[in-house]
């Protein structure tokens, strides 16, 4: 279904690397003079610590009455990092906190990697009825993501920084946002989970739990904390007739061109990798306004473009594949669900909302060494150091690829830096958007833009000759050298179309 | 430039066939024991008659200061109609009515026939830039028609009902629509002149004079009756821009496809035959609505159809043509034109306008014998007692066809009768729409409906199979009996696409 699966590569790429190593080999590894961790997990340490299945299960499958966790399967990194957690108090637990202090950081990395070694079955989460919305599209008019967008498809985990929801009891999942929420867990990466567990109602927290976790629980009585705003664009429910069925297909390719458009893509992106929100999100250049702004005259290619048409432009620069044909199913869907989300709205090429964000200049020219810093800091955790994005658990994509073999190619609108500064401005981090300097985003655009991507699929057989015609009135940094390397020489020239 | 230039038929097919082909042979004939048609022109009868050219130039061609009209190369059963009128006092004249009343029914045939044989080089009119729409395009929210949609392209003359305006003096036609205005010319077919006329300001008068007819006057300084209405759905400027160039070619291609998308069309239609007013007028179907209203499933192909796909289809069927590939500059620029007009009208299959009007079911069931009646009435004055259609003095297609093979085919929208039936009452005859009651509506849709067109070119190779597989679901006539004939069975079969 997925290409390409890196599941091999995510642990390596994430600052759990030499814990992963390390702890491969010491899985089964005796403390000098102690017990192993299977030992201890069965049976204590036969001092202080009671055996961890006790609490966690023989299978340390969790335990749902007591909202404790599923310890297993999870990252061995992400389970070294809680139990550090636990011990320093950025994650406060009356039981945890005092076994995990009496802890050695030896026995700590043991007992990591014995637990991410068992196997436990466990489906991902599938049943969309048992989703409102939140899970599986987030609520963007409060700037809550989706769920699966870090968690990954079906709450099967990306990396050793975004867990398996899947799996865990639904108690566990409750307490572990009202923690978020309050305060008492901390310590989270840009404390991304604090920021968003603020944004969720107690209904939220409900329907939540529920779709990822088990058994359910009974929903909230409690009332959601905001009022549902009026339906914006796109929010209204799909018709249960024949339009709707390619409505929603149109929606299915949105999320998974990869899954449902495979044959002309060159890439695992996502259209919602750079139109957040199913292509609604006002600063992403939503569906709903560009569907309204087509035909128009495109300096790009020189001459009007249907919305068809523009779509195509997609296919094959930013999924670096090729143009579906016109009329083509893909197409009619695509367009079938921009036009079922413009509903209502003006036909009008200036409606308010078109496009991404347009960012001022920034104070300093934007800066290589400076964008580097930022991306390590803000980016990395999602697009990886190498910026090659990361998958789900299950394989299926999550993070797309910033640069390299696997992202958008040279054509791709997202190349021109003012228009990555302004989608990174408002979006980025994820679901902490607006948080970046204007600076901060202008130097981290430079700095991904700086990187070799597919080749432009307009490439005429020279770099300096592909740039004079087609990038001479972008600000995109191909044919530029950078650090000695003249980018988009050392591009993969995609093969004949 | 078109196709089957029909200049020849234009007068055999009117009421105008027996005069015609009498005068034909009694132009140079000598009444008995009286002077000669020329004569008569030249040096007056002898007796009472001055000779015609002291006041209409020696070579028919008019008198502008004195507000006399060209005489020359006008069809000679529109002369001899207004001969008739100006004797009978339909058309009151201090001058030319006891003129008239002094020539016998002879004298005035021949008088007639002489002029219209006289050859007097006229241009049509071309200048766009005298224009301010009302002779080119009509002014709907007042529901008048373009001058040139009845008197040809540039004025040049239909049959022998609208006659040429080319070439008259334009203090002539001031004076003309002033008589029409205020009742002292009478006598119009339908009443069109005297209906339209009262619709016109001053300054639409002049404008209309200048824009046709020679030399031009100074502008109106009266004010215009009404305050120009807001602009309503593509009454916006067509921008002065790479897209405005496109756009405008949509609007060509809209008005004359036989000129600007010849290699798609079987017929001489225009797409404004169907749709109004350049393909804005509510009860016609407008393509501002049509614009907001696709993506959309269609029973006709059980699919999601875009909307350059429904373009298509009007090629296909109402053009009796074949389909441009998507993307070609015909569906384009058609497309580019209906996003303009659409500008600003929200994105909704139920828009207000959408359409045609839905008439509801008569009190009668429709007859043919009543429909035939209320054609010869009310629709063979434009559409010809054939059902075939007139060109314009200059060759170019000026009422559309209704039936036979130069109309538009058996799969088109148009041979639905409640379609039909619906278009009818709120727009034909043309310029007094209303007029009609619902009975007379749909008496004559069934009577157009019930006569042979082009084939299907969904055509099974069984009018009785084509019927069940595509007409099962509409009220057209196709595959049933009319008068012995089983309507279908005798189509032309289009050529293999």
């Amino acid at each position: 279904m997925f290409r390409r699966p890196r599941d091999a590569r995510a642990c390596a790429r994430l600052a759990g690397l030499t814990a992963c190593v390390l702890l491969a080999s010491a899985a089964h590894a005796r403390a000098p003079h102690g017990p192993s961790a299977a030992e201890i997990a069965e049976h204590g340490d036969g001092r202080n610590m009671p055996p961890c299945s006790a609490c966690h299960g023989a299978s340390g499958e969790g335990n749902s009455a007591a909202a404790l966790p599923r310890l297993a399967g999870l990252p061995a990194a992400y389970q070294l990092a809680q139990l550090n957690a636990l011990a320093d108090g950025t994650r406060a637990d009356p039981v945890m906190t005092p076994l995990a202090r009496g802890m050695s950081t030896q026995v700590r990395a043991q007992l990591a990697s014995y637990y991410a070694g068992l196997s436990l079955h466990v489906e991902p989460a599938t049943d969309t009825a048992r989703d409102d919305g939140l899970a599986l599209r987030g609520r963007w008019s409060q700037e809550i993501p989706a769920c699966v967008q870090c968690h990954g498809d079906g709450g099967s985990g990306v990396g050793s920084a975004f867990p398996p929801l899947a799996g865990q009891p639904a108690t566990y999942i409750v307490k572990q946002l009202h923690a978020w929420k309050d305060g008492t867990r901390r310590g989270d990466p840009l404390s991304l989970m604090q920021t968003i567990a603020k944004r969720l109602s107690e209904s939220d927290i409900v329907v939540v739990a529920n779709y990822f976790g088990m058994p359910p629980l009974a929903a909230s009585t409690a009332s959601k904390d905001l009022p549902a705003p009026p339906p914006g664009p796109g929010e209204r429910p799909i018709p249960d007739d024949d339009f709707g069925k390619v409505i929603r297909q149109g929606r299915e390719i949105f999320e998974n061109p990869a899954k449902y458009a495979d044959r002309y893509m060159g890439n695992d992106l996502r259209c919602s990798s750079c139109h957040l929100d199913e292509g609604r999100h006002v600063g992403s250049a939503p569906m709903w306004a560009a569907y309204v702004s087509y035909p128009a005259y495109r300096a790009k290619n020189h001459k009007v473009n249907t919305f068809a048409e523009r779509l195509q432009g997609c296919f094959l620069y930013s999924m670096n594949g090729t143009q579906p044909p016109l009329g083509d199913p893909v197409l009619v869907a695509l367009e079938s669900y921009a036009y079922w989300m413009a509903r209502g709205v003006p036909v009008d090429p200036g409606v308010a909302g078109r496009g991404y964000l347009r960012l001022p200049k920034p104070p300093a020219p934007p800066d290589f060494t400076r964008g580097r810093e930022v991306y390590a800091r803000t980016c990395a955790l999602c697009h990886g150091s190498d910026g090659a994005g990361q998958r789900a658990g299950n394989g299926s994509p999550a993070f797309p690829a910033l640069w390299g073999s696997d992202s958008y190619n040279w054509g791709a609108g997202m190349v021109g830096v003012t228009v990555a500064a302004g989608f990174i401005k408002a979006n980025m981090p994820f679901g902490l958007g607006g948080t970046l300097s204007d600076q901060e985003a202008w130097d981290v655009a430079l700095f991904v833009d700086s990187h070799e991507r597919p080749q432009d699929p307009r490439y005429t057989g020279s770099v300096a000759d592909t740039r004079m015609q087609f990038h001479d009135n972008d600000d995109s940094m191909y044919g530029k050298p950078v650090n000695g390397h003249l980018l988009g020489s050392d591009s993969v020239r995609p093969g004949p179309r």
